[in-house]
């Protein structure tokens, strides 16, 4: 098949969310063809092998999909990528995550962008909703006005916050706590037992316009903001990028991929993460 | 009355804590303590007039008694202030606030030390207590690595999370949030009304014992360290600290100072504060 075919095939399997519940994939599709309809023009298509757009593990209880779009030179698009993971649990139940996230380039130092929703079973639901600084805040208060006080994006916690069944979540890795803003949402949802019908509404009506509300920040504000900053500023956000980028692939892929997908799969997936993660923007068209 | 008398008779307003409960006079007194039987060789007396050391609104309604103790040049401690805050609650009941901050100079990278205990009832209590970076945490994994996670700082937040009537507390101030740790104690406590006895039973059986943990990892790995650093990044931390300092007055006390003791009085004590936090290492004793 031509490398075109097998670029739709695997797009076309990341947005079908087949294993998501109704309006966690409806959520997921709507923020996938909002960023799509939005930046359309200054991303590459996904060049990923497609074994890595697609793959399980050996024994078919875990299947995957693997989306990254790197931006064209002239955008302030690194890259954006969309996932998501299907993993039948020992104990009868599945482990679902979905997520989307934005990097942009060192052109700008606006914020990048953030969801992960992970579900172990229907009434239990994990969500990452942010848009990661690429500041020291405590050091530039002038950027925490612009991005987050400035664009009420606490509002969207507190709207969440109310939620009875929502109770704020500390990621047990004390650097992903870091990376975060201070407006991050971070939440664990818990409805009763036998209630995923609670649960859905809870998604629809909280998570799903909480969410398009935080997208629309970032895609006015942060993606195309038109913030750009000079040459000499390039380096220490480089640096910084660079150790994110590494440290969260350590932390949050290292350890729970080999886990679901066996050591050959996960190295290989991992291997072409990381390449797009390490790519310099000056290195991707020279 | 000579210096040493009025030194005398501040710190012994301040160590009497009139207001607080006994098992928050008692957590204080003991804190306050451990922390001068460790470093009094490396403390000057409290140098603040008498009017800044105690002092109350012109109606009578508000007491408070402030300490600033700073740190001899060749000490890593820049300086600890502790303080007290009393008013009356037109409602009948009277907010009360404790705290103890220690900071370190540029001698060293090493976190800072601070707990707040804030009760406007009884049966409400708001605590702050965390070591407070000095770098971007982001950048510095290492730093992440001995002071957060060799240290298990966060075991002490999750003994106080475990506690049925404790709540993660979120401040309103995003600078605040920013200027934490990822292991910073920040809870909210309500006990039924009246259920002042239990509110004495968690500060004593709870708060008590994780604040002394805390104070004890901060005297041995930050303030006693021995953790130098270089001559060249002095600056930078300096830049960090400053800011940090300033905008702490800014958002703590700038707008709660005057409406609890009126602008003059506000104006007097947050200038004697504003001096010590604004001098430099190398400007204290040139």
């Amino acid at each position: 098949s031509s490398p075109m075919d097998s670029h739709d095939e695997g797009r076309k399997k990341f947005v079908e969310f087949p294993y998501a519940s109704a309006p966690v994939r409806s959520l997921m599709f709507d923020l996938v063809s909002t960023v799509e309809n939005r930046l359309d023009s200054q991303l590459l298509p996904c060049a990923l092998p497609p074994d890595v757009q697609y793959y399980e593990n050996q024994s078919g209880t875990a299947q995957a999909s693997l989306q990254i779009r790197s931006g064209l030179k002239s955008s302030p698009i690194d890259f954006i990528l969309g996932s998501w993971i299907h993993s039948e649990l020992p104990t009868g139940g599945a482990l679902n995550i979905t997520s989307l996230s934005a990097y942009l380039n060192s052109s700008t130092d606006a914020p990048n962008f953030l969801i992960e929703l992970i579900q172990s079973s229907p009434t239990s639901l994990f969500l990452i909703l942010d848009l990661p600084p690429r500041k020291d805040l405590v050091l530039h208060p002038d950027y925490l006005q612009t991005f987050y006080e400035s664009t009420q994006l606490d509002k969207q916690r507190q709207m969440l916050e109310k939620v009875p069944e929502a109770s704020p979540y500390f990621s047990s890795s004390l650097y992903i706590r870091c990376v975060v803003s201070p407006t991050a949402i971070m939440i664990r949802v818990e409805t009763e037992t036998g209630e995923s019908t609670r649960m859905e509404e809870i998604i629809t009506s909280y998570v799903d316009p909480v969410a398009k509300e935080v997208i629309g920040i970032w895609l006015n504000q942060c993606a195309c903001g038109g913030r750009e900053i000079g040459e000499s500023d390039r380096a220490d956000l480089e640096k910084r990028d660079g150790l994110m980028k590494k440290k969260t692939i350590e932390v949050d892929l290292g350890t729970s991929f080999p886990r679901l997908f066996g050591p050959e799969v996960a190295g290989r997936v991992l291997g072409e993460i990381q390449k797009v993660f390490t790519a310099k923007d000056t290195e991707l068209f020279s």
